[in-house]
C-alpha cells in the first residue's frame, strides 16, 4: 500500500490558521459525512475536512499537503458515483463548500463566472431568470456542484442535444498539487492557443488539479418544452423505435428510458402511482425550441413514429404538473432503485443502434451469473446505468461473483464500440475495470500525464487507475 | 540550436522499404511544396518527405525517426496559417496525402470513420449527399485534411452555432513519438472513462501524437439556409449591431464581417464587384434551419434590427447564385488581401461584446506604429483575422518593428479576455508571443505534458513554445 504522512497537530494548526478554525474538522462525528458520497457504501473517512474560502487558501492549503507528502481530495457536493471523491488514503479532504458564488453572470457575451461550490441548480435559476440557459443538468443537480461536475463531467438528461460539461467550459483557474495557481482557457468561444488544458482537466476527476474558478458558456433558453411518454411492452422494442426517432429526423433535448423494475421502484419511494409504470420499459422523450408551433409539431411526429414502432400509447404533457409528475419519477429512479438493496451501478454507453443489443447482453450475462440487472438512464445517447442488485443473495457469493459480472458487462460494451463510463467517471469503484476499455500504452500515457501534473502523487490518489502490484485500497476499507 | 539527426541514405532505404520508393521524396524539386503551407512567406525544407498508406507504416517510420533522433513533422493539407507543418529542423515530412479514405459513414448513429487526408469538403458531400452535416468549414475546406483540422482545433463561419472542430472528434487513433498506436475516445456520444486525451490532442499541433483515423460526430443537415448581407459605415457600428442581434436572441449560424480594404481586395483579385463593396465595414449573416417559415422569420428579424442599429440596408439572399456570390467574396478575402503584399496575419480573439474596443485597439496600435491592418473573420464568436500588410515599407523597418506591433495587438486582446489565436493555432508564427496570452505555470504544464508524450522532443519540434535561450529557429531560415 502507497505511503502518505499522516496530518499532524502542526499541519492541523497550520490548515486552522489558513481557513480559520471553524472550517477545519479533524475529528468526532462531523467527519462522517465526508467519508462518503454516493457511490454505492464505500466509507473512506479522511483524516481532516479545511474548507477553503479562496484560491490563496487553496494554494496554501495544496502547498503545505505537497511538501508534507500528505494525500489530498478535492470535494464537490458529494454526489459522486464513481467514489471520485472518497479519501481512500485518509488525509486531507478539500471541500468546496464555501466557494459558492456566482461570481459574474454576463449578458452580453452569455457566458458566467463560478466559484467551483455553486449548486448546479442555483446557477441554472439565476442564468434562467436572465433568459439564458446553462443545460448541463445531472439528476443530482440540487445538490452538486460546478466543481464536481468539471471533475466527472457531468452530463444528464439534455446532453444528447446540448452536450455535457465538457462543451460549456471556456477557462479555468486551477491549483497544482504543489500550490501554484494557473489560468488556462480564455473568455472566448475558440480558442487554439496552446495545449487544451481546460479539456483535459475536465473529466480528470480531480487528480490533476483542483479547480478553483470556472467560466461558462451560456445559451438563449429555449422557450417552449413538450414531454411525451411511451410505454413499450418489451426493453428491445423501445430502443429500436428510438433509433427510428432519429433515422426520421426527429432531434429531442432528451430521451429517457425506464424498464419496468425501475419504475416500480420510483412508486413505491415516492408512494405515489405513475402511468403505465405496469409496462416492460418506458420512453420519456423531451422537445424543446423556441417557436411553439414547431415544438408541437415535432411532438406530434415523434408521437406518430412511436405508436409505429410498437409504443403502445404516446401521451403528451405540456409544461406544468403532468411534465413535473413524468420528471419527478425519472429523477427518483436512481435513488428508488438503489434503495432496494446494497447494490452496484455500471455506467455503460454505446452507439445508440446498438442499444437493443446492449439490453440484451446485459440481461443475459446477469442472468448467465445469477444476478439482477435493473436498467435505466440516457437513452438518447446511448448511455443506460446498469444496476447489478444484490438482494438477498448472501455476501460472500456477492463479494465473489460480482468482479466477473462486470467485467463481461464492459467486455460486452466495449464489444458494442462502447466505452465503460459516459458520464459518472471512474473514479474508485471503475479503476480496476480501466484495462478492459483502455488499452495499456492508453493507459501509461494518462499515467505520464498525472505524473506531469502530481510528480508526488498527493492529489486524489488511488482513482481511475488500476492498483500496481501491492499498491492496492481494497483492503483499506473499501465496499464496507 | 537544437540538435536532431539528419535522414542518412539507410534510414532513406528504411523508409522507401515501408513506404514503398515513389512515395518517399529524398531530394529535388519534388521537395519544394512541402517546405511551406500557407502561413505567410516561410520555406523550410525537409530533408526526407515520407507518405505512408497506413498505420503500420506510421509507426514504423516514427519509430526509427525516435530511434535515431530525427525530427519529424506531420502534414495534412498543407493550408495552415501558424505554420504548424513546417520542417524547422528539417528532418522527415510526415504526409498524410495517401491515407484519405472515408472508411465508414454510419448513417444510424450519425458518425464518420476517417483517414486524417481526407479533405474537409469531401467528407462534407459524402454525408451531405446523406442527409448528415459535418459543420467545420474553415475557409480552405477545399483542400485543407481532417488530421489538419484536428492538429490546429480548425474553426470556420459556423462556428458559432455549430462549434469547431473539437466539438467533433469522439475517438482517434494516434501513434506516439516513439511509434507506438493506440486508441482514445470511443464511438460515443459521452464519455467519461479516464483522461480526455481526444480533447488533448486536439489543437496540440502535431507536438504529442500523430493522428491516423478520427471517428467524427454528425449531426442532420439543416434543410433551409438564408443569407443577409448588411453595409454599414464604420467598424464600430457593425460590431455594436451585431451585438444587438444576439442580445435580441436571433441565432444566426455565421456572423461573418469584412472592412472595405478587405473587400476591395476580393474584388480585384476576383475581377468582380459585389454589393455594396463601398461601405466601411460589411457584416455577411447566415441563418439556418430546419423549417422555411421558421428561418424567414428570424431573417426578417435580423435584418430589422440591423437596420435599426445603423446598416444602410440588409439585403435577403436565398440559396442559389446570389448567395454563392457572397460566400465567394468571404472565402476570396483571405487570399486576396494576402497578395497585397508581403503581410503577417493575427487571429485574435476576444469575446463577443468587445469587437467594436478590440476594433478600435488594432486600428489605433497600427495606426500608432505606423502599419496598416486590414481586418476580416469570424465576429460571431469575436474571432477577427488581422493581416498586418508591408506594402512599400522598407524591409529593414518591416523587420525591425513589426514584433512590436504584434505584442502590443496581442496586449490587447489579453486585456480584453480573449486569446491570441482562435482557430489557426501557436504553430511557429506565433510562438514567441506565447507568454503574453499563457502564463509561465501554465506553459511549465504544457512543456511537461509535451515531454511525456515526447520525451525526446522529436514530433513537430519548435511549435507552440517560445525557443529556450541558443535554441532558436529564427536564424534557420524563417521568414524568408
Amino acid at each position: 500500500m502507497r505511503h502518505f504522512t499522516k496530518p499532524d497537530d502542526e499541519d492541523i494548526r497550520f490548515f486552522r490558521d489558513i481557513a480559520g478554525d471553524k472550517n477545519v474538522i479533524s475529528g468526532g462525528d462531523d467527519i462522517e459525512p465526508y467519508s462518503h458520497d454516493e457511490t454505492e457504501d464505500y466509507r473512506f473517512a479522511p483524516d481532516v475536512v479545511v474548507k477553503p474560502s479562496d484560491t490563496a487558501q487553496v494554494c496554501a492549503v495544496m502547498k503545505r499537503c505537497f511538501e508534507r507528502g500528505i494525500a489530498v481530495t478535492p470535494r464537490g457536493g458529494g454526489t459522486g458515483l464513481s467514489g471520485g471523491a472518497l479519501c481512500v488514503f485518509g488525509g486531507v479532504c478539500l471541500s468546496f463548500e464555501r466557494m459558492n458564488k456566482i461570481l459574474d453572470i454576463d449578458t452580453k457575451n452569455f457566458m458566467a463566472t463560478v466559484q467551483p461550490g455553486v449548486v448546479v441548480e442555483t446557477l441554472h435559476n439565476e442564468v434562467e431568470a436572465l433568459g439564458l440557459f446553462y443545460p448541463p443538468d445531472p439528476a443530482s443537480k440540487g445538490s452538486c456542484t460546478l466543481g464536481g461536475n468539471i471533475a466527472e463531467c457531468a452530463g444528464g438528461a439534455r446532453a444528447m442535444k446540448y452536450g455535457t460539461t465538457k462543451d460549456y467550459v471556456l477557462a479555468v483557474e486551477a491549483v497544482l498539487p504543489d500550490g501554484r495557481p494557473f489560468r488556462a482557457g480564455a473568455k472566448t468561444l475558440k480558442n487554439a492557443t496552446g495545449y487544451n488544458l481546460v479539456q483535459l482537466l475536465i473529466g480528470s476527476e480531480g487528480t490533476l488539479a483542483a479547480v478553483t474558478e470556472a467560466t461558462v458558456k451560456l445559451i438563449p433558453a429555449p422557450l417552449v418544452r413538450r414531454t411525451l411518454l411511451a410505454p413499450f411492452d418489451s426493453l428491445e422494442t423501445a430502443a429500436a423505435a428510438l433509433n427510428e426517432l432519429f433515422l426520421k429526423r426527429v432531434s429531442p433535448c432528451a430521451v429517457e428510458f425506464m424498464e419496468k423494475e425501475a419504475i416500480k421502484s420510483a412508486e413505491r419511494m415516492l408512494e405515489r402511482s405513475f402511468p403505465y409504470s405496469d409496462s416492460e420499459a418506458l420512453l420519456l422523450i423531451e422537445l424543446d425550441g423556441s417557436d411553439a408551433d414547431a415544438v408541437n409539431a415535432d411532438v406530434e411526429k415523434a408521437g406518430g413514429i412511436l405508436l409505429e414502432e410498437g409504443a403502445l400509447d404516446a401521451l403528451v404533457a405540456e409544461a406544468g404538473h403532468r411534465q413535473n409528475e413524468m420528471w419527478d419519477m425519472r429523477r427518483a429512479v436512481g435513488e428508488a432503485v438503489k434503495k432496494i438493496s446494497v447494490y452496484k451501478e455500471e455506467d455503460t454507453v454505446v452507439p445508440r443502434a446498438a442499444l437493443p443489443a446492449l439490453m440484451r447482453s446485459i440481461k443475459s450475462i446477469a442472468d448467465r451469473h445469477g444476478f439482477t440487472a435493473i436498467c435505466y438512464g440516457h437513452a438518447g445517447d446511448g448511455n443506460i446505468h446498469a444496476n447489478i442488485i444484490k438482494g438477498d443473495m448472501d455476501e460472500l457469493r456477492w463479494r465473489r461473483d460480482l468482479p466477473a459480472l462486470i467485467a463481461d458487462i464492459h467486455r460486452a460494451v466495449v464489444g458494442l464500440d462502447g466505452t465503460i463510463s459516459g458520464e459518472h467517471g471512474i473514479g474508485f469503484s471503475q479503476k480496476e475495470f480501466m484495462p478492459i476499455a483502455v488499452s495499456q500504452t492508453a493507459l501509461e500515457i494518462m499515467i505520464s500525464v498525472k505524473r506531469a501534473f502530481d510528480p508526488k502523487g498527493i492529489l486524489n490518489p488511488g482513482k481511475i487507475f488500476p492498483d500496481a502490484p501491492g499498491e492496492g485500497t481494497s483492503h483499506s476499507g473499501g465496499g464496507q
